[in-house]
């Protein structure tokens, strides 16, 4: 891999913390010309799956050659294994813990590397700060070109995730809001793909909580100012939203999480 | 112009969505030398005005060249048209919803351009993300010295902008209250500009709620920690403040954006 | 010092002011290739204490010839002076408030300079934003290599700070809870060069509330999910957590900063 020199950061180290900048010290003092892009510090403090879904959305519109370090790491200094992912053009560096899962299930393109050679490590490795102490070091030195296969040894069963997805039953769709955004959208599990054959019949039925939708808009501002909608969102997900309005006050607390979305023929 | 090679965000996408790292993992895919400068991400949602003066205040502090990302695009996907801007030394990218206005509206070395020419677009263009699709590439572009002439059309009718300007009526001066600060320091939309002959006669007396101020201080620390006072702050806004204080705890409820603020000769 | 043309800042200025970004603007207009770096602008306002911890932290981190640029100035723009300290391979640029004051307490190889040169300052400087009219220039000048010298007179009595340090009292440790960080763990100012001849012994007993604990472990995985411990955290001090929990949660309104912390010998 040519590195880009970027390296990307998602942790849920929030802002307030020296733990980042702690990171992207290290990072410079080994690779002084190293890029640096914060994806997100606000996973929730050990949400393996929130910032697994964040990486797996962001990575590809980054250059080839580009390292994302990720660190949701609550198993940090016990069993599980430090790793660093070559996955088609991107290198991914963290734990072993399902993190990067959902970037790699379907590569074919791919090597796995349990980080065990400490000459690319700080000095001295806290049981408790990986990031600083290991991620950090190896992610600088894979964005100056470091050879990954001389930075442990190649494993071939890293940790999986699990994580909801949208589900065809009775020919029926069902999925569920995986994500409430800064406007308050409701993004859900379900995929441009699986909704294809739906928009390609006579009618659909979109069905959260008490709301129903019968058709699928191409933007916000198709349905008048404070009505609701379903959309295709920019993530090829399946998105309910209300137009120049926030669809979580507009349904109040029965859409969270989890809540049901289910999508039928009509 | 000759770019600078920096690209400033100006969004209320806020810091947990995948959005902004979207929009500078594309600018680096086309620009990998872009130095991305992030103003704020936390303007709140589709807040056009807040946004603007935001970007106003801040754009003239970057050097000549500097191509200015703003993303409160409410209306994203519907009739509003992107555009770029070359307004002296600087170029502006974002949606033609007035959230330049403030920027252009006295600006004589002026051009708009309908962002048409597809060409230097994502080649998918989702229509709720025009941000990633639209603006980020033609940021890039510009950051590298792309003519905005190839852009689209030259327009002469932008969109404007309503914002509360203070106002003289019958010798004295109406203005309000545009933003309370980090440091819960009151911005007021009264200029120095328009204070200054309050300043040069012999006495004035500023009056906001129940609260009566009868000097302009020079700093902070002018008055005993706690009190209130009046000054013309960093932005040459007239601020009303509390010395080692929050004005906005020491006046309560009385104080908040939209509130009046006059100033009388006494 | 060579420089490396990176600059950290640290503020209590929040995210949604253009206060920042209008030091971005300021230092990249005077050195273009100037790579600055966020350590937080998150720092409780006019809190020198909390700011003064986190530049002391994570300053090492960052290369030799570093200037690091802190603004947590209440008293901006009365009798307090601008200073520049040279402190090592590192510079400082900021306040004399004590900001600075963790640093530079045991420092052989130390220069602190008055700044008053003012052709290296804004033209106009403000009197309530040092932070864009003094701070940020001084800061650009010397990531280009300016001598600290010449900005200035040499001073020897820079503003000191008083903060809790933890103090051995008849063969206990009596520490204090100085910061809850992002994931609820409480980090006290105990360090581990106090605590190792407690840990050399047969036995210790920590107390904290009602919360007593009998070991240091190594690693959050060390006891059962949700059960307290008490560790040397990254940062060498001592720290209480729980396991995949938050130990606010778990100990309730009984600790806060400035809680005791008992080490005795068991």
């Amino acid at each position: 891999m040519i590195p880009s020199g970027i390296i990307t950061l998602t942790t849920d180290f929030g802002e307030t913390d020296p733990y980042v900048a702690v990171m992207k010290g290290v990072i410079l003092s080994i690779n002084p010309d190293a890029k640096i892009v914060d994806l997100t510090h606000q996973v929730p403090a050990g949400s393996i799956q929130k910032g697994a879904l964040m990486i797996k959305e962001v990575y590809p519109y980054f250059p080839a050659g580009t390292v994302h370090l990720g660190v949701i790491d609550p198993g940090v200094g016990g069993e599980r294994r430090p790793i660093a992912i070559q996955a088609g053009d991107h290198c991914f560096v963290g734990p072993d813990n399902g993190l990067f899962w959902p970037v790699i299930e379907k590569q074919t393109d791919l090597s796995v590397i349990h980080l065990t050679n400490k000459k690319y490590w700080m000095n001295k490795v806290s049981p408790t700060f990986h990031g600083r102490d290991i991620f950090a070091p190896i992610s600088a030195h894979l964005s100056m070109g470091a050879n990954p296969f001389l930075l442990g040894e190649k494993i071939h069963n890293p940790i999986t995730l699990d994580y909801p997805l949208a589900l065809e039953k009775s020919g029926n769709l069902i999925g569920e809001i995986i994500k409430v955004d800064n406007f308050g959208n409701l993004i859900t599990n379900i995929t441009r793909e699986q909704l294809s054959p739906f928009i390609a019949s006579k009618g659909l039925t979109i069905k959260i909580g008490d709301l129903i939708l019968k058709e699928i808009s191409t933007t916000y501002s198709d349905v008048p100012k404070g009505s609701p909608l379903a959309l295709i969102g920019s993530s090829n997900l399946l998105e309910i939203a209300v137009n120049m309005g926030n669809v979580v006050n507009f349904l109040g607390r029965k859409c969270k999480i989890g809540t049901k979305v289910i999508v039928t023929l009509s």
